[in-house]
């Protein structure tokens, strides 16, 4: 059912196969590449790069039609891309995450289920690409935003990526964007991160919340400041993340 | 129960509370500093930075002794360093994850629970440092490298770490060590990495395993050559992944 003279996408999320923007993503690049896709079968919010090393993982064929099939794995985002290019007959030409429903700029990339799909393809030498949109709703308007989601994959099956470097792409809600911005990541924190609740049969539980604060002045080279003027936010990612400018430093230490 | 002209440390990790690694952790800092431990309630090795969105967490009072207080939490590596910057009443001078049961080196710090706990501490600010030991054995001798240990602990609470920036410290197995080394992450990828088994009621499921494969040159100034050759690597990690080198190349494409 594939064609072996088109391009090869692979696609996964943390929202899991059933989200709406997996399946926007999907309906936007079937006229440009097959698509393998394969997800999460429920919510992987926040799964960063984790991955499944105490339990076995499954996956199951949930639809085939010609240039696409699509899978549900019991696994994280990352087991997904893993276990795709262990199944897969052909290397895929670019792996993608999203369209995640919510905001993966600044810290969040540490965070994200979404740049855990991202950074594995990456790690494993294919370009990849996260896209995510500033809304949570499941119902989040994504149509904005798929014209650029097409230009940035076609450029990148043209002009592929640097060894160890992804693109981590972020948009605002918006009717309409001004352009592309290329980024480098804001430094923020997150604060006020616990919502407690009594229960009710004693003690108290937690649920995750929390303010997200930039740390840094308002500089229109990092990935916020394109998000609040109406751009889409083009952030390059890489794999290495030696903090070289330390390390003469650290040599003077009695260590 | 805890001085306030004493230093406080805050530790975690992904091995869960009994492990031995932080139990060797603890006895190691005791003379140094009061603890605060927040640990997961069992292993959760390949953590990363996940955290718990779509459960509740709760956490529960393990022990309390003159200048350590060891509490077993239901969630992530993260969240357990969240969860006690939100429950302490003091911040902690450093955040310490580990002793971790296994290797955390090259891009494996990407997928580390040990290295979430740090990535974390230090997103909010606070020196933070990852300890693992190459030996995955339950009851590993974490013996010889626990002198570098608290060296490098007492090293940190004098210079403290610049900001954005954590160490990820890896002890290979040995009797003695030759010294620490400033290491770069090296460059490398896992293959092989799926074990298929029949499943008794049909169909197949998956165990991660897998082959880890250097992919650059011998190069002494890498993790992974410090570990082959009898030292402790030292390998500073720093919050920004930004590939800053693409950027201008990315501004020349059509987006």
């Amino acid at each position: 059912m594939m064609n072996p003279n088109r391009p090869l996408i692979l696609i996964s999320n943390d929202d899991g196969y059933r989200a709406k923007g997996i399946n926007e993503l999907i309906d936007t690049l079937r006229d440009v590449a097959d698509l393998v896709v394969m997800a999460p079968d429920g919510p992987r919010s926040g799964a960063a790069c984790a991955m499944t090393s105490e339990q076995p993982v499954r996956y199951y064929k949930v639809k085939e039609e010609e240039g696409l099939v699509v899978y549900r794995c019991t696994g994280t985002p990352v087991d997904c891309v893993k276990l795709a290019l262990h199944t897969m007959q052909r290397r895929p030409d670019i792996v993608l995450g999203g369209i995640n429903h919510g905001d993966n700029s600044s810290v969040n990339v540490h965070y994200s289920g979404t740049m855990g799909v991202v950074l594995e393809g990456c790690m494993k030498g294919i370009p990849s690409i996260g896209f995510s949109l500033c809304d949570h709703a499941p119902d989040a308007n994504f149509k904005p935003m798929l014209p650029y989601v097409k230009n940035i994959v076609l450029s990148v099956l043209k002009h592929r990526l640097p060894q160890g470097v992804c693109l981590n792409v972020n948009a605002p809600v918006a009717d309409a964007y001004k352009g592309v911005r290329i980024c480098r990541q804001t430094q923020g924190v997150w604060e006020n991160e616990w919502k407690c609740c009594p229960h009710p049969r004693g003690g108290e539980y937690y649920w995750l919340t929390g303010n997200y604060r930039i740390t840094e002045g308002n500089s229109p080279d990092n990935d916020h400041w394109a998000l609040d003027n109406g751009y889409i936010a083009i952030t390059p990612v890489q794999i290495d993340m030696t903090a070289y400018q330390v390390m003469e430093e650290l040599k003077n230490w009695d260590l």
